[in-house]
Formats: C-alpha cells, structure tokens, sequence
C-alpha cells in the first residue's frame, strides 16, 4: 500500500465519484470547496445523472475521464463502492477517500462489505482513506476535499498537522484552534474506519514533513498499535511533540481473561503504556491542543523540572504551584545571591519565597517585573520560569511585554505569562510575545498545565536519550519455545515456574509428587514446613478448588493434606487431569508481588507490575510497559505504583529488595520477547519480593499458551 | 461586627483616604473609577497634599469630612492605618476597605499590626474589609470602589456574585467571565487577609440577596471555617449553587501530629468534606465558573444521572460519554418503545445506542434533530439530554437551534448542547439558545463537565433533602466528659476503650493486670489466645516499643511474655509511667478498619473510616465528614473509599458487617460532639469488621486530649 502520501496531500487532479449538483449535501460539498479555495490542480466531477457540475464538465464514470486522478472522492452509496474501487485499481489511481458510511460501523454486512474493499485495495495497491470519514484539508495547499462545515470557511497555514479518526470532532479541533486559539493548522485528515492509510502512516508522513512542527492526532483504537512504540520515538527524534486523545476509556468491553495479568490490563492500559515510553502526549480537549501547541511553539524545553514563579497576584500564584505540582513539577528553591538580589526591590511585603510575590506594587513601579525576572533567570537551579501578570492591559501591559520579550531573548530557558487581560485591551503586548514566540495564557491554570506537559515531554526525552544507552536484555530458549509450542491448554505452577527458571528467574525449591510416600521423601529434602498443591491443566484457580495447603509440619500432617487435596481437586472438577501433587517450601516474610505479561494482538507483549493481593486485584494499583523493558524501565515501573512506600520501607519495615525486582521484571521481559509466538499470559503471583540483599522468589505461576 | 453589608455595596458616601492626584498608582485609582463609572453617592477624598482631587473637594483628614460615609477605603501605609480606624470608629463608620499591604502576610510586626486593627475594629463596631486586598465592584449599582486594571472596563450587571480572597485572580475571573464567557456578574468583593468581613459573611449575604442566582468564592482558607456546613445549606436552601475555589492544595505544611487520623487530614480533607456534604461545587479554573454558570442558569436540574447523548459526530460522543462517566454519571439504557420510534428515521449506518449517532446524515435531512431528540426526551429512563451539533453553522444552524428550542420548551428535563462553531458563524443559533437559557458547549468535554456538575449538586440536593429526615444520634456521657477534663497526657488503650464503650462501641473483652499472677487468672477468664499489650500514656506506640505480644496459647507462655513486654518497655522509655499490662481476647477473623475523630480548631470534630494497614498509612485511602454523621452519610463514607469491595466481599470472600460498621461510625460521630471541648483526636485503629451479622470490634483505640 502507498504511504509516502505526498501525492495524497497534493494531488495534481482530483476526481469526485458521485458529485451532485446540489452543494448543500454531503456528494455536493467537496467539489465546491475545492473551488471556492482555490485548489489548483485538475478536477473531475463523475456522475452520470449530469453533463456538468458547478461549471465544470461532469464525466459518466470513472473510466470515462482521460487521466488518472492522483485522488479519488468517494460519496456514492456503500453498495457501490466496492466496483468503483475496482475502477480506480484498473486506472492506477494511488489515493482514494472513501466518505460513504455503512461499513463495519454497522455491524453485520457492513462488516463483510468494508472487508472486501481492504481486499481490493490492496491487491491494486490503492491508498484508501475511511470509509465513513470527512475528508482532508490542506491548509498549506488548498486542497479542501471533504464536506462539512468547517470546509466553508479560509485558514491561515500553520505549524500543527492532524490525523483524526472521527470527521466532526477533529475538524471542529481544527476550526477551534486556528480561528479561537491563534494555533494554525497546515494539514488536517480523517481516517473514519481506516482500512488502508492509517492514523500512524499519516504520523509517519507529518515527521517527514518538514513543515509540520507539532503533531495532533484523535484516536478511538489502531489497528496498527505495535508500531505506536516505533512512531513514537521517530517522532521524538525529531522535535515534533505528538499530542493525542486517545477516546473510549470508560468502555466496559474489555476482554475476559483468566490471568490477573490481563484483567488489570485493558487496551487502555497499553496505550498509556506506549504513550510513556515514547512521550507522547495525552489531552482531554480542544483548549489543550492550543495551549500546549502555543507551548511548544516556544521550541525551549527545560533542563529540569524546577520552576520559578514570579506573580504580581498572591492567589494566581498558588493556583499555578497546586497545578505544576501536581503534574509533577517542583518548586526551584532560588540560591541566596537570587534572594540576595530581589531583596534590592521587591516591597517589604512581596514574597522572596517562590512563587515570588512582587504584588501590585508594580502599579507604582514598572520595573520590578523585569528586574525580578533577570534575577530569577539567572538563578542556575531553575529550569523554567512564569510570570503572572493578572489583568494588566493598555500602555503599561505593552511596556512590561517589551521588557519581557528583551529579558526572555537573552536566555534559553522557557518563560511562560499567565496574563488575564482580555486580547482586545491588551493587544500590543500579545503580540509582541508571540512575535517572540512567548506562550502566554488567561488563566494561571491554563498555563500551569501547559508548563507540566512541556516539562513532562522535555523529561520523558531526557530519559529516553539516556535509556538509548541501557540495551534490553536479550535471552534465547529453543527449549522452552519448544515446550510452549502447539501448546493449548493452561500450564500449570510447577511446569510454569521451570520455564521462568530457565530464563533466570528465581522460583520456589519444588518437586512434583504423585504418592503421599514420595511427597514425604521431598518435603524432608526441603525441609519442612512445606506447601502442597495440586497440578492440574484443569485447575486455574487451585485455592478455588481447595487443593492447596500451606505450612505443612510434619510427615504425619503431609500424609494426611496429601489425601485432601486430591480428594478436594476431584470433587471439584471431576475429570480434571491431575499430573500430582506439588511439594514446595515456604517463603518466609517478604513482601507480596504479581508480575505478568499479557501478549495483546495489537500491541505485542506487555510487562506488568504491582504488588499482591488487594492492590492489584481491589485498587488495580499496576504499571505496564511494552516489552522491552530495561532495567532503568523496570525501576520506573516499580516506583509508579501507589504501594510503593511498601517496598521501599514503610513505618520502621526494612526496604525490599528492588534491585533483584527490577532484575526479575527485565527478565520476564525478555521471556516475553523470546516466547511472543506461543505465550498468550503470564502471571506470576505471588512472587515474593525478599529484604534488600536477598532477592525474589516466584511462588505460584501460571502460563496461558496462545 | 456588621455583616448585614446592604450599606456596603450600596454606600450613601464614601471617603476615600490617602487619594492621590496620580491616577494611576493604587491610592489614586479609587476615586477616579468611582466617578468614571458614574457612582451616584457623595465622594470624599482625604489627603492634607491636596484642595482637591479630580475636582471634587479634598479633606486634610476624616474628622474634617463633614458626614458618617457608609463606606471608607484606606490606601495609607500600613503603619498609619490604625489611627485611621480609629478615627472612623469615632465616626461610626460602617464600613471600612483596608487596601494596605503589610500586615499578617508579611508576617512579623505585620501580624501585631493586624491584631491591632481588628481589635479597633471590634471595639467600635466597624465592618473591616482587607486588609490586603483590591476592594470590591458592585456593577448592579456601579459602584467600583477599588483598583486594578479590571476597573477600567464597563460591564453589564449579571446573576452571580463572588467573594474572592486573592485580589488580582478574583478580579480576571469576574473580568474573563462577564466578558469573554458571557456570565455577567452582579457583585465581586476581594477580602484579603479577611480580619474583619469575611468570605462566608458575604456569601450569606449573597444568599440573601434576592438578584444573585450563583455564587463564587475564591478561597486559600477559612478563619470560620465551622460555619461552612451552616452556610452550604443555606445556600442550597435557596436553590443558589456555589461555585468554589480552594487552593493550596499541595501545601505540605500539615500540622504533625501523633494519630492517623489526624496525619491522614489536613485542612484540605475537612473542606472536600464540607464541600461534599452541602454541595458545594469545587472549581479548578475560570472556564468551569463560566461553563457552570451558563448550566445552573438554566435552571433545570436532573432528577437522577441517567444521560442520553445524541450526535451528529460519533467521537465527539465518545468523548463525552468518557467525561461524563468518569463525573459519576451514568448512560441511559433507552427504552424498547423509544428505539421503535427512533429506528423509523436514524439511518441504517446511524446508532441507536446510547450515545445515539444520527450521523453526517442530517447535512441530508434537518429534521432528524428534532426527532431524534423529542423521542429520547420521552423516554422516562433519561434524566438528561446532551445534543452534539459538532460544527454546524450558519442558516442551518439557526433553523436546528429554533427547533431545538421549541422541543426543549416541552420539558423540564435539562438540555445540554456542545456546539463547535465559532461565535460568529452562528449567531444566531446562539442569541435562541441564550434566550431559552438552554446551556452550549464549544466542546463536548467542556459540555460533559458542566453537566457532571449539575448532575453532582442535584444529587447532592436530593440526599440532603432524604437526610433532613434523619435525626443524627445523640449521646450524652457526663462521666466521659469528666473522664476527659483537665487531662493532657494521651489516654492509652485500656481507659480509651471503656470510653467507647460508654457510647456503645463494641470494644475487646479485655482487663488491667499488675501482676504476672493476675495476669493469669484475667487470661484464663477470657479464654486463650490472648493478646497482651502495656499501658502507659508516655508510651502510644506500643508496637514500636515492643511492648504488645499476640497470640499467647499459654499460662506459660504468658507469664514470659509478661516479663518480656515490660522490659522491653522500659527499655524503650526508662521513665515511662506503667499502669500495668492489659490482656485481651484475641480478634478472629474479621477486617481491619481504622475509624477515629479529628476535632480542628477551625471545622470542629471531624470523623475519618478507612481500611487499616497499608490502605490508610501508605494509600492514604480515606473518608472525611465533619460530625454529625448520619447513617446514611456513614454508609457514603463506607462506600467511597477505594478499598470498599474488601468489605462489600472481594473473590469469593463474605461481606464484612456494613451495618455494624455504620453504626460504630455513627457513635464516634456522637462521641466526638458529646466530647468536643475535651478531645483533640481519637484513633480506633485496628477496629475489626467481622462477618455479616457479627458487628465490629475495636481491638485498639488511643485518645488525645485538646
């Protein structure tokens, strides 16, 4: 399939496959955009039904027209898309927009009807975009081929490109930022049911382009998930900042799965997962695209995450430090040369103390924002700075904006306003600050978010460049492939648990037995007390079933249990397949751990994390990542949790062993990796997290072949 | 001190102290707006400089003003404002705007200064604003008595008033709101250090006021923060929603204190509290006061959470689906009759599931709004209807809004719209929505929020009307309260417990030993294990002091734990009084909870549940309510916290005794008022929640005297 896409965003003739005479409809509308915008190339309106269209001559079909269209407009009737795609296969035509709708959105017929147009696209390599979408724009080139609304209206050409999956919503992004929020648009496109050109292959394109400084995207799902990871970090390597919705996370459809592993999981979790290990960024609406579009349009990222705060209001300063902490960020603690300095001017009863208080003595002396402002700029332990200049507006707001824009080129440091006047009384100042390419917003809120999501990009680089170096653990079994292959049924705890042992995973001293003789034999050889349970490719949830027993004594007491368990295995599933009984040691103390994987269709293996019992299963208290994840990931991954002060050491407890967790989460990583054609789920839970120095222990697992 | 506050937003005469000839330093802005806005009263400017000031007479001081003005603002330094005060007691000043800086906020001297002036200001009876603020802006009668760059502007009198502590964030929130967000404010006050009128005054006044219909609040904290309960309800009494900011958030100056309960709180957890229990409705951002302004305008509020969604874009309700039910709403299954009715006119590849997708389809057909909407209104399963028009503008607009209209007219259901065209593309459809008060949302994020809101409040209302029926419980313990009186060491477990007792919490069955040999005989009594604990009250970490032992099987063992815990004891803290060793039952079985009481100096006894162990001291997984605590309010409390479905029975497991629990909580709730001049905090920590049916225990309590 085509995805250089450059002759999609810049057709040189375009044909339009149903065009209809009245231009209020939907078949009517893009035919007239194109031309009310002046797009330049050719156009080829086809519709038997008319001899011309909008003073343009109109052609009976496809094959009639005496070239071949670098795009293909698509608004007839579903039933009748699948032939004209045929047309455009026999013609050559690279790209085709199909706006029809009644596809698999419809469920049923819709389904088998979308199949056979992906069947035909790809046997004559069409780049199809949709079915069931809105079209494109391309600001830059004026090219509006699509309908709706938002097409009626003209754009300046900007630095943001988006791909959106919904037609209504991401256009109204479009409209909304570039005409309300000053934030212009160079290409926006919409993929509807994206059978061909995917949401990705547009990012793809937008990182190659050279004039796309910011990407956007609205997502419902990708089908294409795994190469997310790949996008992702292309993107980063290139400086574009991807801002995305990802939409549809309160939907109750997740799979039913067996393993805790990939219950607590969820496509969602994935997606923040990915979005994580690549920086990609996550908005909730259409204010967040401007404001942190603005933000990033500054091309300054911070070293760190220490910001300073300079505010002529007390209140707007708390407000801006409750959200940057919040999001992460903290407050700088300015050196004594810093305070030594502001001491110089700043009234008696203004703030030293960050956020910096100048207060509306300003009223009575300009120069103490500037001045301020050099002084905490300076100040070699902060990374960012943001001034608070509540509604100041008029002559005074354009001087202190000078000031600024003259303070703020002298540093590479990024300088954010929060500044509440309104544009119309402050428009000098705003414009000099954009000239500057100064981010400035209405509210203190506003602009501590856009702070926190550039710090959290400039970080999630940091660690990025700095995980480039740490090279994932890479472990090959033939064997244990081999055990797992062709495999369909669960495999249980103590198979399970000499798989993760061959990958270097410490697990329980254990040895199957299949009389009560040979369960004594081994329990001495442990020591006793010992644990017994039994194995079943049956029995999934062995403490369901009662065939577990823990703390076993002696051999009186082993004997006895022995008898139990099995008798309790038969009577809960009769014709469960025992393969014995496990004799196992017991862990004394540590602390209670599940880790798993779960190898989604989609995404490819995923690690997760998160301590036993309560925590994952009640509070869902987990980390994912994508595999593969190195050590530094592994230690993310266990710091992220809410639980973590009990690893760490909570009330007087000692501190758990991290260092062998971290070890142990790489390595299932890499079992993960080695095993990605066989394993569906993993779950190890639980495993047990030791006191510092003495390791993990994996007590219990359970694999589900794929 | 005066609070009836009629004379100070509508002063006869104002003097005006320290005004300047200089209009635009602070002390000579006052009076140039007053004029420019054209304030109708009489002006009295007051500075021995000046003859006059912008042309109206000026006096050497108060004294010679030859008239009691109901308002004086004082712009002087701040060590010259008592005297002034003073000289506006001897006048019998009402009211009294102190703009000074200088005072508690600079801390020192400041926080003697400020003293000061409220003790004139008590004396003489004199309704003190500020100090510390930027005054107050009564547009309704045009009176600008204050300063800032917001004064400048005209505005048109609107339905909401607020009551800001921060100056400059007050002000952009009044100015942003009325002028970009088309919310037009009635009064806006700035209060400052709040030594005299405070925020809550003003908004009791505001509840008075029969022309403000919102109220909003910008809070950092609350003096009398234990009248918040009274006047919540008062405001949802007269069905006026407030609107409220409370910032300082991240604040990590929290008072350190010995029990959990109290490290667990926190001013900020007694405010959501309050918040929660008189539907107050918290703000982040000047957005949402505008958002949820226009919704509450409407008027109508929903009879439950069920929400039926209709959209011409299908991810703009998926958006919104996800916002909505995050905010703890929920989509309305839609009835058979309905679907019938809908399935006549939806296009087959539309939706008619809830969110309803009507699709692109009506650019082809307008009436399929209309239709689709007053089928849904009918439905007797919706509570309340969201509609999104994504960006659909011009002529069409207009004609879907007036049909829109029209079908909301027949309802009382409240109607929401996100609508993504511009301002100007769609006038007219905006000015008929406007009219019939029926709330529009560029975004249907921005729409789902200001529903969730309304959604919450009318919950809100409806369970405090269910809970008016509730008479709290009430116990009256003279014996306890004496027990109390005059203590100031910590009240160790033993004493504690019979407390509770007396209020009908169920205790351990447990006696003081002194000897080895009573010991004995106490254990025997009760019936082994025991567990045995020493009780000091120099000691209340009886654990770290390792001087608890558990489990004890024996008289043997008994008598070597005994020497052992006091030892250890006395190990831990040589000169600890030791009023002997308490042996008690062992609790079987049950949950681990933590229930106690915090009683705040400034919100009074406030009661917290939660999960023992880790979910209360690393997950910090609690609820707060400010007593009384009904039962039904217990059982909220119950339910909210995240750990909830370990008592409601997690994998299998019963359900823990919610009743039980209730009721203990209840009787702390009755514990805490009975004994409020006499209890700093109270733990109950482990309290166990055994079985359904087989109550609670508490099996260690710790009570701190005030």
């Amino acid at each position: 399939m085509r995805t250089d896409l450059e002759r999609f965003f810049n057709p040189r003739a375009i044909a339009i496959i149903g065009a209809s005479q009245d231009f209020i409809t939907i078949s009517g509308q893009p035919l007239k955009h194109l031309q009310s915008h002046g797009y330049k190339g050719k156009l080829y309106p086809v519709n038997p039904r008319y001899e011309e269209v909008a003073g343009v001559k109109c052609y009976r079909s496809l094959t009639d027209v005496p070239d071949t269209p670098d795009l293909v407009l698509i608004l007839v009737n579903a039933s009748r898309v699948a032939d004209i795609l045929r047309e455009c296969g026999a013609k050559d035509v690279p790209y085709v927009i199909i706006f029809s709708s009644g596809f698999s959105e419809v469920g049923g017929g819709g389904v088998d009807l979308q199949q056979k147009l992906a069947q035909i696209a790809r046997e004559h390599d069409i780049g199809v975009i949709g079915p069931n979408c809105q079209g494109m724009i391309n600001v830059a080139d004026s090219v509006f081929a699509g309908f709706g609304s938002v097409f009626s209206s003209d754009y300046e050409p900007g630095p943001v490109s988006m791909v959106s999956q919904s037609g209504g919503f991401g256009f109204s992004v479009m409209n909304l930022s570039s005409k309300d929020g000053g934030l212009a648009f160079r290409q926006m496109v919409t993929t509807g049911n994206e059978i061909g050109v995917s949401t990705l292959d547009f990012i793809e394109y937008f990182i190659r382009d050279p004039k796309t400084e910011i990407i956007a995207g609205y997502v419902e799902g990708l089908k294409d998930a795994g190469r997310l990871i790949d996008v992702g970090e292309k993107a980063m390597a290139a400086g574009k900042p991807i801002l995305m919705w990802k939409v549809g996370n309160t939907e109750q459809g997740q799979r039913a799965a067996a393993s805790h592993t990939a219950n607590l999981g969820g496509a969602m979790a994935l997606y923040r997962a990915a979005f994580k290990q690549t920086g990609i960024i996550q908005v909730d609406d259409i204010q967040d695209v401007v404001d942190y579009g603005h933000a990033f349009l500054s091309r300054r990222l911070p070293r760190g995450n220490r910001l300073a705060i300079i505010t002529i209001s007390g209140g707007a300063g708390i407000l801006m430090t409750d959200e940057c902490v919040a999001g992460g960020m903290e407050l700088a603690q300015l050196a004594p040369e810093t305070l030594d300095k502001l001491r110089k001017f700043i009234p008696s009863f203004g703030s030293l103390l960050n956020p910096v208080d100048v207060t509306a003595a300003i009223f009575n002396d300009l120069t103490l924002i500037n001045r301020t402002m050099q002084a905490i700029i300076d100040d070699p332990g902060v990374d960012c700075v943001a001034m608070i200049n509540a509604s100041l507006q008029g002559d005074l707001a354009t001087t202190i904006a000078a000031e600024i824009v003259a303070v703020a080129k002298k540093t590479d440091k990024p300088v954010f306003l929060a500044w509440s006047a309104r544009d119309v009384l402050a428009q000098e100042a705003y414009a000099l600050l954009d000239e500057a390419r100064i981010p400035h917003y209405k509210s203190p809120v506003r602009c501590g978010r856009a702070m926190v999501a550039v710090s959290w990009y400039a970080q999630a680089k940091r660690r990025n460049a700095a995980q480039r170096n740490e090279k994932p653990l890479t472990i090959e079994k033939p064997s244990a492939r081999q055990a797992l292959a062709g495999r369909t049924a669960d495999i249980a705890e103590h198979e399970a648990k000499r798989i993760l042992a061959e990958y270097g995973i410490p697990v329980t001293q254990e040895s199957l037995a299949t009389t009560a003789g040979e369960a004594v034999t081994i329990a001495r050889r442990i020591g006793y007390p010992v644990a017994i349970k039994v194995q079943s490719p049956d029995i999934s949830h062995k403490t369901e079933a009662k065939a577990v027993k823990l703390g076993i004594a002696d051999d009186a007491a082993l004997q006895a249990a022995y008898d139990d368990v099995l008798a309790n295995a038969r009577a809960y599933k009769a014709d469960a397949r025992i393969e014995g009984v496990l004799i196992q040691e017991m862990v004394k103390g540590g602390i209670e751990a599940i880790l798993g994987v779960t190898n989604d269709p989609l995404f490819g293996p995923a690690v997760m994390f998160g301590l036993g019992g309560i925590f994952a299963e009640v509070l869902k208290d987990v980390s994912f990542r994508l595999a593969p994840v190195t050590p530094a990931v592994a230690r993310e991954m266990i710091a992220e949790i809410k639980g973590y002060p009990v690893l760490a050491g909570v009330r007087g407890k000692p501190a758990a062993d991290i260092a062998a967790l971290a070890d142990a989460i790489v390595r299932v990583s890499a079992l993960a990796i080695d095993l990605k054609d066989h394993l569906a789920e993993l779950d190890i839970n639980p495993l047990f997290v030791m006191e510092k120095g003495r390791g993990v222990k994996a007590a219990d697992a359970l694999i589900k072949p794929k």
